[in-house]
Parts: C-alpha cells; sequence; structure tokens
C-alpha cells in the first residue's frame, strides 16, 4: 500500500490557508517529496509526515513556487539526525540551483545526489533501510525494483519534468513451478526477490519460480504544463494522477495559454484520453478564492476528479 | 507615528501557527523590514502589510531562520510592479548570499543594493517618494536625516548585527528667530528641512530659523545573542526594544550558552539596565509551546516586558 498525501494546493506565490503544491509519498515507511515550495516544510509538520525518512526529493521545474522551501527543509532534514543519502531528482537547471542553496547551507549531515534531467527510468529499491536508486549495472542486472520513478519533458516556461513512480508488485511464487524446473531449495528465496544465478554451471532466473508479473500501482504528477499528446501517453493507465489546473474558468484559456497552464478542463480532458483511473486537480491560482466552484468543468469531462486540498490523503492498493 | 508588526515570534525553524521572527517598521507609509525567514510573505500577506512600499530590508545574520524567506519575497515583490531600488542591510556574508539568491532570480525589476556590515550610521531620508540612503557627501552635509539605522556587532555562533532606527523629530520653525536672523524668506523653507545655504554671498544654517532639536523615537531590535554590555549602550534609552529571548525557562541557561542565545530573564534584565521603555521579547524556541508560561521570569527583572505574538502591532509617537 502507497499513502500520498497533499501538502499544498496552490501555485505562484504561498498565501494564507493554502500552502504551495507538493505531496508526500509514503511507502512501507520510507518517503519521495515532490516539490517543496516556500513552507512545505510547515505543512509537513501539520501533515506529521516526519522529515527523517524523506529519502527522495523530485522536483518539477526550478520556478520559486516550487523550490524555495528546499533550503529550509534541507536544513531540518538536518537537524533530524539522518545520515543517509538523499537523492534530488530535477530538470536541466537543478545542479546550478542547489549549488546556490549549498551557500547557505555549507554544513549539511548527509550527502545530495542530483540527478540532473535523467532520460531512463530510474530504479529505487529500499536498500539498507533506505528508496535508494540502483547503479546503472544493477538496474540492467534487475530490469525492475520496488518503485521506478520516470520523467516526461513538460511544456512550461522553464524546462520542467512531470513523473510517473511505479510501484512493483512481486509475482507469486510458485512452488510446483520451481520444482517441475528442477531448482535448487537454496535458490528459491533469492530468484523470488529478482536475481540471476549463476549456480553448478548453470542459470537460474526468476520466471523458473515465479508465476507471471501482476499489475503494480502507477502514480503521476504533472505541473505546470500546457496539455499535450506525448503526456497522455506518458499519464496511461495511471491509478491516480495529479494533475495541474492552475485555472477554474473556461474564459481563464487565454491566460492559461500565455503562462503555459492547463485550465480544469484540460487537465480532465488529458485524463479521459489516457485511461486514468482517477484525477486530482491542484495548482490553483492565487487568485482563485473557491475551486469548488469551477468543478462542474472538470467533471463534465472526466466524473472520476476531485480538486485537491491541503492534507488530503490518498491510499492505493493492489489491484485483485 | 510609527508603527511596528512583528510579523513572527519564532526562532529556529518554522512551525505551525508560530511565524519565524521578522518585524516591519512602517513610517509615512514607507516600509523596513526585519529579517525574513520562511514564511514572512505569508504572514506580510495575513498582516495586510503589502510589498510594494518596502524601502529597506535588514538583516540580522544568516542563519535560515532569518533569510530563507528572501528569496520569495524579493519575487513577490517583483510581482508587485515595484521599479524602485531596494537597500539591503546585512552582516558580513550577507553579499554571497544574495548573490546565491540571485542565480534563483536571475530577473527582478528593480535594482538591489548591498551594504554589508556597515560601520558608521546610515542616514534615510524619504526622497523622491521612497526611503533611500544619503550619499556619503550628503549625510556629511545634514547630519540628520528622517531615518538614522545604526548597527552594532551582536555575540552570535555566526556574524550577527542589531539595529536600532532613529526617527528624527524636526525643530520647530521659529519666525522670530528667522527674522531676527535676517534670514531671507525665500530660504525659509530649505532651512527648515536641514540645507546649509550659501546665498548672496552669505551662508546660511537650519539653526537659524530652527529651535532646539526635540526627541525622535528609538527602535531596538536585537536578534540573535548572548548579553553584552555593550549592547545595553547601544540600546540605551530606545522607546522600544524588541529582543530576542529564546528560552522562558532560567533553568535552559545552559542552552543559551551553548546555543549564544538568551533566557527571558537576561533580556528584561539588559533592558532595565538601558533606561527602555518598553521590551517586547521574540524569537522563541520551537520547544516552547506557551511562552506565557514563563513570563514571570521576565517582569521580574523588567515590569515593562510584553511576550511577542504574530501581528502584534505598537504605535510609537513623538512626545511632548
Amino acid at each position: 500500500m502507497i499513502d500520498i498525501t497533499l501538502l499544498g494546493s496552490g501555485g505562484g506565490m504561498p498565501v494564507p490557508n493554502r500552502f504551495l503544491s507538493s505531496a508526500i509519498l509514503s511507502y512501507r515507511g520510507r518517503k519521495i517529496l515532490i516539490d517543496c515550495g516556500e513552507g512545505t516544510q510547515v505543512s509537513m509538520k501539520i501533515n506529521s509526515t516526519g522529515f527523517k525518512a524523506i529519502d527522495v526529493i523530485v522536483i518539477s521545474h526550478c520556478h520559486g513556487d516550487h523550490i524555495f522551501g528546499l533550503p529550509g527543509l534541507l536544513s531540518t532534514i538536518g537537524n533530524s539526525d539522518r545520515l543517509e543519502p538523499i537523492t534530488i531528482i530535477g530538470p536541466r537547471g537543478i545542479k546550478d540551483v542547489l549549488d546556490a542553496f549549498r551557500v547557505l547551507l555549507p554544513y549539511l549531515p548527509y550527502k545530495v545526489n542530483i540527478l540532473e534531467d535523467p532520460i531512463d527510468p530510474i530504479l529505487f529499491n529500499i536498500q539498507e533501510g533506505i528508496l535508494a536508486p540502483l547503479s546503472r549495472r544493477e538496474a540492467k542486472k534487475k530490469k525492475t525494483a520496488d518503485i521506478t520513478i520516470s520523467t516526461i519533458g513538460l511544456l512550461h516556461s522553464s524546462p520542467c519534468l512531470g513523473y510517473s513512480f511505479y510501484i512493483k508488485r512481486g509475482a507469486r511464487f510458485q512452488v510446483e513451478k520451481a520444482e517441475e524446473n528442477r531448482v535448487p531449495k537454496i535458490l528459491w528465496n533469492r530468484l523470488q526477490k529478482g536475481e540471476y544465478i549463476e549456480y553448478e554451471g548453470k542459470i537460474y532466473e526468476p520466471s523458473m519460480v515465479l508465476g507471471r508479473d501482476r499489475k503494480g500501482i502507477k502514480i503521476s504528477y504533472i505541473t505546470d504544463t500546457r496539455p499535450h499528446v506525448n503526456i497522455e501517453a506518458f499519464i496511461e493507465n495511471s491509478d491516480l494522477l495529479i494533475c495541474e489546473g492552475t485555472y477554474g474558468s473556461d474564459e481563464d484559456i487565454e491566460k492559461a495559454l500565455k503562462n503555459r497552464h492547463m485550465t480544469f478542463r484540460e487537465a480532465a480532458q488529458m485524463s479521459r484520453g489516457s485511461s486514468v483511473d482517477k484525477l486530482i486537480i491542484t495548482h490553483f491560482s492565487p487568485a482563485m478564492v473557491d475551486p469548488k466552484e469551477y468543478i462542474n468543468n472538470a467533471l463534465e469531462e472526466f466524473p472520476e476528479t476531485i480538486l485537491a486540498y491541503d492534507g488530503l490523503t490518498t491510499s492505493l492498493s493492489f489491484k485483485e
């Protein structure tokens, strides 16, 4: 099971009563934070997410409303006694931003590994208690991992990434199959975990003990951007899509085009085209006092839509 | 009259329901902001202080809880259509910090003038509608100005400045004196404003038309530091002292010594020794849930003490 808590639902600038768009994914006690505007760490306190278990931070783009909370958060994580490295993923420019922040944070007790604009999906396993990326060699060998993070370039006014998080569901172990394939019992456990093993001159692989793959959980996070057919392909079959809808009213389409954002209707249309199970619209313009006024613009296009609010938590379980 | 609003009263890290220590001074429609931790701009929204009229930002020191709100604030000020320059005063290191922030803010529509660790008091006049520092030559000539900002080095774990703000009260214009000194009427207005004028071969000076100086208003802002006799001299005769008291309990003196902060009692003792009219204690440790529990530790030393809370506004008028 995976929990996603929205730490904020606003865009542009922090305002009273609405934190900036950000979310935290929680899986087997480890956390992935998505975006970190000014105040995100306060929302984390309010929502009791803790700081120490954040292993990965993904940043959509380097506009202030998505990054200005980073120096404070990295500092607070440092005060939480964390010593394990943190992985930060972001678009082109994220290294310069982190370099600038490090001027303000000369002493952090943990290492920060930056993955700038990664092309290939990144495989993460829980290793030695934390969610850490597999090395390229390991990734080639394993092909799947506990969580796979993929990125897509979005259409915004600065380099910007959308993300999907795929949480693997292990295939079921089949004793009959293992016995049929004459796999020595001593190898069963390692094969179940996905290893390929050479043993007494013979190659054993996971498929010799496992049933067919079972569907995992896919969560996509898309902000800030105009809609695009490539994004529709990227978010396809998501169990949950969290997507920006900066403007509620259809009449704001000109602003959406100019500022490279979406309306509620556009976010919903994109979801309808992609077999998404459930859509949460977020990243509301500070000018929009009550997003609920405009929810019908989304529901007309895609009934499985809800509007974000700070603290909204969704729990997703494996199906079947 | 001058208004001082406390935008926050916390130290260390931002927490729910208590913004980080910061204050805004408002004088004839122009504003001076003191410190800017993460979330300060949200408190400014809550307290309706506006963004566009901030002419001066003074920074006590470059720890995160006093500066991490700067990039967001500078960006929001940029969105407020401000074009006039802003003066930022801070301790040694402030230029490096601002350079780092500028990586994140390549486009600001106004200029930022940085005064790093200034030794001499800085004279500010309202000039062309904004509060701007006098040039060194002007300052030598005028000697006094609408607001004079002085600094003192504090005793903290990084270079840190205390500030005082002296708001001048103009001397009364005396017609009899001007006539007695045979000052041409055409010069009266300029002399009243403090100018020295050469006219028809003769030097005229303000004292030829003005009565004796009247007492202005002095506000001091001291955080973060241990107490010291030099600070007592610096804050002497303040109408209002806003002073850190990170720890309420006397038992926390060891922590105060170690972390270079003060207890409530120490802040109050310092005020008693300095003929301060009124003390506001601020910059409470996040661990202190209810500072009021400890107010007696301060009141025993200095009865004119109140404890800060977010949004507390004090209005000071010229006396007599």
